[in-house]
């Protein structure tokens, strides 16, 4: 049973999961070492067939097997190796010839980013896919726009959903544009130099990447340069805090004084003392694991500075924090897409919301038809700002005030105003805005697709 | 077995992972519940009895039991006290009457971190302890002191390793003082009002306390604030980043152009492919994990902002938080301890680099008796710096350039400037500043063990 | 003009500038060089009147002086000590003798640390004082207390303003208590062995020390131990937290939908375009500071490792971190301060909002009434989950539903389930918790001012 | 006179101070309202001739004029635009009409951010080319490779810095491609659905986006998305921590143990009391300020999840965080630039330390050749293993002891031997690695000019 680390048992999905898991990672690391040995032979270092023995003998090799050997020898990667040429009979004796430990690892390390930035890439385009469903179905859904948590105009909700679309479909760029910067195969010895393999070692290097399908860094010390996981980390906090902005969307207007949006709760417990709370818990995980999130860059931007040819201070960290970032992530993009998908819309309450200030929300639209009538602005700022404060203050509604106003008046009959302050008729571009939106997201998600295939 | 993340097999100490597993996390539940139980018990709100009946009918449940239910509930706490319920018999119809979930996991946590701040902060003292004795022993070992990563005035090893012990001390401090802010008990209901228990409220607290051994919250909203957290991850995040201090020391000092200490390898394997190396593997992993303890501080720091009477923001990420945090830091004071008792001391080395710069590093001495020969202070700075550029640039050594510098030889002859040339001359007041370190050793160590039992 | 960076003309209080701004920075190295004169005097290595003349020949010097000449030296302190040499007559030849750059900078930082903890506390307290009178003001005052965004049980005003009490004086200890590790002075010459006053180094320091009222530190390499400004930053970051947190709860109870706080806004204009928001701005700009304030203990905590008896890797950014961090908090204390002061209560919203859910906010009341009656807890809870369910579908009162229910009729007669479910009846022990919370502060303010004088 | 923050006086250019001072950020936004009445003039919204009207009185404003109307306002763009009202005569009437402060806030931030990209870019460049020559001017001059401190394997100097190179080329990749999501324009109003402008809206903000040469977002709340902020921040902590990494090469090579390299000093004195010191102050500048790049980051991430349509709270900190980052890359692109043009090669030192371990740094070397005579790889480990241990203990050289091992010469004989143990034979693919470097800092560079122009 797994004990400690929620990202075990509670957090993540088990795609994921499989894709960080030990036996996965040493999976991986067991076809580097193929690979490397294709190189081998392909450079006349190695007899030939010892490629595909080293992958059917390394089947075997878990865990637990190089737990055993690391304790006796300091060293994991080492273990690995002298198991293989334990049991990979006359190929053995080349296993790992002239490669370092970060060769394998680094390479590995950029096998699973590839598989997790797919998985992730994937949720998020359904995300995006169902954002851009929502945003299409509640194109015309009016409700108010709120600015510093005030109301401000009114918008409609699939403006709202579009805005989001937009966003993330940002965080889709970078996720496909980092990717030839951060999965590159690293094939290259203990400095970087390639020395081991004498006059063959391009054929070396461009034969293993080709076999795990990578392309290699153009050079590198005894590691891959770890600006790569930096920028990989910070795209990942990114997306999250932009999740952390859609979960708070959901929680705020799931406030019972707003009702707006509710999400719909996991199970039927809300509190396990108030039989009445339905709490947006799954928003609430949303916004909490952001936090986390964005705090693992710091870690990832402090492994930059390594020393020289390398130093080993990114390795234990990095072995928590690329695991942790996906799961958290993955997490993230599950919960959010679920309360998506289940969400429900409180019409109504939009409606009485958009009315709750009597059309005081309206005064801009008040203050651009006065310029239009040939008012200067500051003055039209002035008559239409009295009249939403007197409005507000004696509770009478802003068509009211309006026409009440004799110098509103002088310009604007009633008519006129009751057109003006009417939200349906100032919503702008919307449509427009919207559909621009959906084809920003359409085209990322196109350039991204071919990336990825 | 576990899989994903490296604090369940990799770093950290079985002890600290025993303090933090899903199995004592609920037996912390249910020994809150049963406190509960007693504080009701003594305001008459339930039948004598129950708290130890609490405690005997929860130690048959796990993790699993409530993995089953919390997936039908979506309800961790509902779903513990519901198996309570069922449980314990007549009791069980008392089991959480008028707590919130958070009465439960907020006492829990401060249960845990009780515990975990021991294991630390003996851990810390252990390593204090081997600081000062190694201060100790090698308090007249001279070596050269460094500034700016260059040759500065001479020190001994003794006084470098007195001022780890005093940095160290404070830490032991702050993880002293933060206790009574952190470790507080928390029994006051949904919104802290303690409505639930009517007039008997206190009592109910009151008695739950007593039986954790906890201190109240003198108020509180649903949960404990969460400032105490963040001032946690903050000093844990401090001493993180003074054992990378340390380590750093020892991975610099263990270069070989250096060679002044050596870390003792973890095993017979330094490199997958270069046979000579010994790497200071143990002191890399220490700065490794600092980057991330550091990190964290940062997602604490931001769980403090919680809306109102509390939303849950912060739970999925403290899940993660306080376990990582503790068994990080768990494991960098183990592996430190480990390189501070191994690692051998290169006096010859010492001696060596002593004298690399052939008495230049001495020029500040020669500056402050030529003052005290009543030269002015600039005035001796210049001279001191000529004769030390002098002997730089030629390979000469400074006492030679000293001796052939006719404005040196007016004030001083060819004795005195021998003697002030030398280092164990130039050593200053370390012995009482050592002495001054260790004694605050002392002292914080006494502060804080009373306070511990 | 200042024109760059916004602490200089934008937030923050001018007794807080002057505190950081460069003139005064001069003047405290200065009376450093004067404090280690004396402690020269003293130890008779400089002769009797000289720190008295450094004070005076030092007034002369400017910001301006310095950066002319190291512009030419490249060396900030020591252009410093050179106008000191050339300005002071035969003093002069005694100024900084055996000193080292950060003697001076270091425990001029002190001194100007010490004056912004002063500066910072005193806003502190007053932020107190307002909280508890606020408390007091508003005991009684009936409101929804919220959890998840969702509306829980009743509290008061009073009860949630004295949390925030409470919460806010655990920074005035912390900002007290770390005072002895952060606020020490250092004359300890290059590497901190004091060599350069041969056996008078105790009496320099000591004397030293006394003039500027501050204790040394029992040892040090060339600089104090970084992680005293760390645990400075990580103190003001959670202040800085929980004034966010503070500042949120206006931002969200000044929601048109909510309206129980209204902040007073700076100035007639809330919008350039809609003339009638008012947005609660300065709250948002102690959220928007806070962000800052947490983000730079992450620097804070990364200048503790520095190399061997120091690297300057700490000095630049220092010189950046320390006043803005002070400035940002001076300025966050300030905003909520006047925003405490100033803000109106919207006592028909709270009651409004109070009564939004028709009772069903008092369901653990209901449930705990039934336990009482004999009904297990786990039972009782169904029937009061049932019941604010059926409120809440049908629209009805939870007053109705109950009378409705034949399970709670069956225990609980019209009259005690209206009492039952009055939120007036449900408010704990609200006022002993109160005056808890503000006896603690009362304590914490005594504990801190009798250390402050 | 600055007083308070160095980036005003002490750190940074001349040229990214203009760029962010107030003057600059004043015109930036009277720019944006003029591109706007551009706008609304082409929408027959302004009469025509306004714009340039707009241009020219807005020149008179300074920040002094904004300030005393902000203070009575309480608002910063009204401040501008009721000035230019009262200055641009019939014009006025229409200034900032149907705008909101953020068109103008956002847009002029982008004007800004695109200059201080050029300007980094451009610096990033010139780094980039003096590091390439660096790498190809010493490209064969040998020297010890490093990892984890201990000596690996011969590299070359020239083939370090091409991989500095090609490390920072992948950062200049970024701040290219970053531009496209952070350089856009913002003209869509309060909530961004352009309302204001009727069925002209788009007319308005494609006329007011080719005036700025900015291209819109597709999309947008009141503001642009802050994610593009956060990538920038990103970006640039990344370069600020592979600075970082290059300027502690140079302190580490800097070591007088070392000494292969050495940076020239700023200026004459190293140290206020220390003549000898010459200490690598502008790389330990580099180091310093990266942890308040990296630190930025957090801020900025923390700015993405606004609330609804945009709340203030991005605001306040990015006044400080634009211009800050900005200033302190300038400052260290500057900084490490002078030093890698000015920074000695210790070249004697490098071949000294390269011979420290006489030999045994190529037991990797003889281990491979031994595989090549048909030794099962772990076996030939094992053998150099040996033997590099009984040189290393006994103080022989690599050869000696080599040639004193019966398995070894089994295989090898003395001019085999010799030949393997020579650094010169054992560099690898260096200098095909070199120009693989060169080429992708070409391309990058190519890649990034066109789009710069």
């Amino acid at each position: 049973m797994h004990d400690i680390c929620p990202l075990e048992y509670r957090y993540g999905s088990s795609e994921m999961r499989r894709i960080f898991d030990r036996r996965s990672m040493v999976k991986r690391m067991v076809m580097v070492e193929a690979a490397l040995m294709r190189g081998l032979e392909e450079a006349g270092l190695a007899p030939r067939g010892c490629w595909e023995e080293v992958m059917r003998c390394g089947e075997s090799i878990a865990p637990e097997d190089i737990d055993g050997l690391e304790e006796k020898s300091g060293h994991e990667v080492w273990a690995l190796t002298a198991l293989l040429a334990e049991r990979c009979g006359r190929c053995g004796g080349y296993v790992h010839l002239g490669a370092t430990s970060n060769d394998i690892i680094d390479s590995a390390w950029s096998l699973a980013v590839r598989d997790a930035l797919r998985l992730i890439r994937g949720k998020l385009r359904a995300l995006l896919d169902t954002l851009s469903d929502l945003a299409r179905r509640h194109v015309d859904l009016v409700m108010v726009g709120r600015t510093h948590g005030q109301h401000a105009l009114p918008i409609t909700l699939g403006f709202k959903l579009a805005v989001y679309a937009y966003e993330h479909a940002r965080s889709l760029e970078r996720l496909c544009s980092l990717e030839r910067r951060v999965v590159r195969g690293k094939i290259s010895g203990a400095v970087g130099t390639m020395a081991a393999w004498g006059d063959k070692a391009l054929i070396v290097e461009e034969t293993a990447m080709k076999t795990l399908g990578l392309a290699p860094h153009p050079i590198s010390t005894q590691v891959a340069p770890r600006d790569g996981f930096a920028e990989l980390l910070a795209a990942l906090g990114i997306l999250a805090s932009q999740l952390d902005r859609l979960a708070l969307e959901v929680r705020e207007l799931s406030r019972p004084e707003i009702g707006e949006l509710r999400e719909k709760p996991p199970g039927p417990i809300g509190s396990s003392t108030m039989p009445h709370k339905a709490n947006p818990v799954r928003s609430e995980r949303v916004s909490s694991l952001a936090r986390l999130a964005r705090s693992l860059v710091v870690a990832a931007l402090e492994n930059i500075p390594l020393w020289h040819e390398r130093d080993l201070t990114n390795s234990a960290n990095e072995r928590i924090l690329l695991p942790h970032a996906f799961l958290i992530l993955d997490e993230m993009l599950d919960s959010m897409h679920l309360v998506l998908r289940t969400m429900e819309v409180g019409r109504e309450a939009m409606r009485r919301n958009l009315e709750l200030m009597r059309g005081a929300i309206l005064s801009e639209a008040l203050m651009v038809r006065l310029v239009e009538k040939g008012v200067p602005r500051l003055k039209a700022y002035n008559i239409a700002g009295r009249i939403a404060s007197q409005a507000l203050s004696t509770g009478s509604s802003m068509l009211e005030a309006a026409l009440a106003d004799p110098e509103a008046r002088r310009f604007l009959d009633m008519d006129e105003l009751r057109r003006i302050l009417e939200a349906e008729n100032y919503l702008g571009s919307y449509r427009e805005l919207v559909a621009r939106a959906l084809s920003y997201v359409g085209k990322a998600e196109e350039m991204c697709r071919e990336e990825d295939t």
